[in-house]
C-alpha cells in the first residue's frame, strides 16, 4: 500500500527461469498433488486470514474453512508476495498491535518478514492454500485436498489422450469467450478461473459476480450478438438462483456446461480441487492457441519493479526470492541460512528442475 | 439455501409495475439522494454483516465500514431479497444462536421476519446502504454519502445536456464491452458497476478480479482482437499495481478511462458516489441503446420464483412486497399493519408514481 508507484521503463530484467516452457507447466502439474512439504502443525487458534498479491486467490480459496479477516488474538495468517510486501507488511503489523501473532506466508522478501517461503507463480496458490489449511488445524481436509488432486491428475496427464477432461473442455472453450459462475458462498471459483484462464491459458473470461439473475437477465439485452462464442462455465454446486441463470442464459448464449468438484468433494477440497482443474484447462487451452502456459515477461518485469528488486546485504536489506514454479518448499528459519537466493541483480541461472531457459518472449 | 429448484415455466406473471418505462429510472434517480427516511439509530455494538439476493452488494459496497460477517454479540445485519429468504433465515438464526440480535433488512418477505423494509430494484442498494451506516454508528458517512449523491445528481440529471459526465461516459461505453478494474480493497466497485450495466444498461461488462498483474498481461494474448472494442474503467483510487496493469492494458485494448470518486471522496460515501454514478451511466447507455433502463419481465418470473410468492394470509403466511423502484419506504412495526401489499397472486395495480404500464417486453 505504501509503495510509491512505478513504471515499466528501467526495470530489471525478469529472471530468466520464470519463463517455464511447455512442457513446463505440463510436467510440473502431475507432480504438484502431495508436493505440499511445510509445515504441518496448527498454530494457536483462533484464526484470521488475509492475502494480497499472489496470495490474494489462496485466502479467497479458503472461504470454505470460514476464518475471518482479522484477529485480535491467536494468529493471523498473511499470504503475500514481494510484489505487495508493504501491505502485506501492513497487514502484519496491525494484526501484531491488535495483540495476535502474525504468520507470514510469502513467495519471497526480507527474510525477518517471512515465516514460510513457499515456491512463486501461477502454482504459488497450491501451497498457500495448503499450508494455511494445515497450520489452522484442517489436516483432514488437506489430506482431502491432496487426495483428490492426486485423483484428477492421473486423468488430466498429457499422456491421457482418450476421455481427458481437461483437454477436452479446454477443446470446448478454444476460439469462445467463457462467462464463470458459481453459487453465492462459491464466489473464489469464478476468481480462480479467471485468473487461470488469463495467466496461463491467455484468454479472457468473464466473472458473473453477485446477484446472478439481474445480471443474466440483462447482459445480453442490448446487443444479442454479444451472447455469440460465449459459453458458461457452472463451477462446482449449484443452487436455485444458478439453475435459473442457466436457464435464462440458455437462450442467450451457445452454450452452459457444468464443471461439479471430482467425486463429490465439498468445502475446501473440493474448491482446490476446482481450482487444479482449471490450472489443467488454462495449460491445454493456451497449448491449443499455440501459445506457451508460462507467465510473460512484461509480468515479471512488473512484479519485480512493484517488490523492489535490488536490496543488498551491506545494508541489511536481504531479500529472499522462492524458485518460481519450483516444486521444492524452502522453510524460512531465522537462525539459518536457508534461503536459496538473495535477490541481487546478477544474472544468476534461474532454472527450474533441469528446463532450458526459453527465449524471452517479447510483448507484442 | 433450503429452497427447492424451480423453473420459469409456470411461474405467475409479474407485476406490471416492476417495468418502469424510461422516463422512470431516469426520472427517480435524481431524487435518490436524501430519500432513505429509515431508522437512523445505532443499534448495539459490535456489528457483523452479510447479503444475499438483492442485499449482495450494498453489503459488498460497506466494505469500507470493516464489518466483520458473522458476530456472536451486538447486532447481525442481514440485508436480503424474497428471492434469497431461505439463506437470509439461515444466516439470522445461526446469528441468534450464537448470541447476537438479529437485524433483518429486506425488500420484502415474512413481516414476522423483517426489521426493516426498504423498496426492491435496482436502486434498493442505495437503502439497504443507508441503513446500514446509520444503524452501525455512522451517520456521518451516511451523510457525507447523501451530500455527495445531491451533487452527482446535479451534474447528470437529464436536463444538464452540456458536459453531463454520465452521459458522456455513457457514449464512450457504448458499443463496447467494458473492463472493471478497482484498487484492491475496492473489489465492490467492479462487481457494482456489472450489476448496474447489465441490470439497467443490459450490457455485459468484464470485472478484473484479484490479482491484476497476472490478469492483465496474459487475458489478450492468445487472441489480441480480443482486446478490440474494450475499454477500460478504473473505478475509484488508484495503487501501484493498478498503475502497471493500466500501463499493461494500454497497448493491448482500446481506452482506459479512470472514474475516480467525485469531489476527492473517500471511503463509505465514495462507494456509494461511484455506485450511483453507474447507475446514472447505466440508464444513459441503455437509452443510446434504445432499450428500456428497467429490469426485464424474465427477471421479476425468475425472482418470483425463487421467493415462493403466493402465501395466503389464512395460513399465516403474509408476505410483504416493497413496491419496487418507489423511493417511499415503510418502517415494519409488528404490532402495525403497515405493509402496503399482500403478495397475493391479484393482479393489483402496481404502478410507482403514476408512471403509465409499459406493455410487458417479451423475451426474444
Amino acid at each position: 500500500m505504501a509503495a510509491p508507484p512505478c513504471t515499466l521503463e528501467g526495470m530489471s530484467d525478469p529472471t530468466s527461469g520464470s519463463n517455464v516452457p511447455s512442457s513446463g507447466l505440463l510436467g510440473l502439474l502431475p507432480r504438484l498433488p502431495g508436493s505440499y512439504d511445510g509445515p504441518q502443525t496448527p498454530e494457536t487458534a483462533p484464526y484470521a486470514l488475509v492475502g494480497v498479491g499472489e496470495g490474494t486467490l489462496a485466502a479467497h480459496l479458503l472461504q470454505a474453512l470460514a476464518l475471518p479477516s482479522l484477529t485480535r488474538t491467536g494468529t493471523q495468517f498473511v499470504l503475500s508476495s514481494p510484489d505487495a510486501g508493504a501491505a502485506a507488511t501492513d497487514y502484519a503489523d496491525l494484526a501484531e498491535v491488535a495483540g495476535a501473532t502474525a504468520r507470514r506466508i510469502s513467495t519471497g522478501g526480507r527474510p525477518d518478514e517471512i515465516d514460510v517461503l513457499v515456491p512463486g507463480g501461477p502454482l504459488s496458490t497450491y501451497h498457500f492454500a495448503q499450508a494455511v489449511a494445515y497450520a489452522s488445524g484442517h489436516a483432514e481436509e488437506a489430506q482431502a485436498a491432496d487426495a483428490a488432486l492426486t485423483d484428477l491428475a492421473a486423468r488430466c496427464s498429457p499422456n491421457i489422450e482418450e476421455n481427458n477432461p481437461a483437454r477436452d473442455l479446454a477443446w470446448s472453450l478454444w476460439g469462445r469467450t467463457p462467462l464463470l459462475l458459481a453459487a453465492s458462498d462459491a464466489d473464489a471459483l469464478p476468481h480462480a478461473w479467471q485468473q487461470l484462464l488469463a495467466r496461463t491459458g491467455k484468454t479472457l473470461a468473464v466473472p458473473l459476480l453477485g446477484d446472478i439473475l439481474p445480471l443474466a437477465s440483462g447482459a445480453f439485452d442490448a446487443r444479442h450478438e454479444q451472447g455469440d462464442a460465449k459459453v458458461a462455465l457452472i463451477l462446482g454446486d449449484t443452487d436455485p438462483a444458478l439453475l435459473l441463470a442457466r436457464e435464462i442464459l440458455d437462450s442467450r448464449i451457445d452454450e452452459i456446461i457444468h464443471v461439479p468438484a471430482p467425486n463429490g468433494a465439498q468445502g475446501y477440497p473440493a474448491a482446490l480441487a476446482l481450482w487444479y482443474f482449471g490450472a489443467w484447462v488454462a495449460a491445454y487451452l493456451a497449448e491449443r492457441y499455440g501459445a506457451e502456459p508460462a507467465d510473460p515477461v512484461v509480468l515479471a518485469r512488473a512484479q519485480a519493479g512493484l517488490s523492489g528488486e535490488g536490496g543488498s546485504e551491506a545494508t541489511g536489506d536481504l531479500r529472499l526470492s522462492a524458485p518460481r514454479d519450483d516444486l521444492r518448499r524452502t522453510r524460512v528459519e531465522e537462525d539459518l541460512p536457508g534461503w536459496e537466493g538473495d535477490g541481487d541483480d546478477d544474472d544468476s541461472d534461474d532454472d527450474v528442475d533441469g528446463f532450458e531457459d526459453p527465449d524471452d518472449r517479447e510483448e507484442d
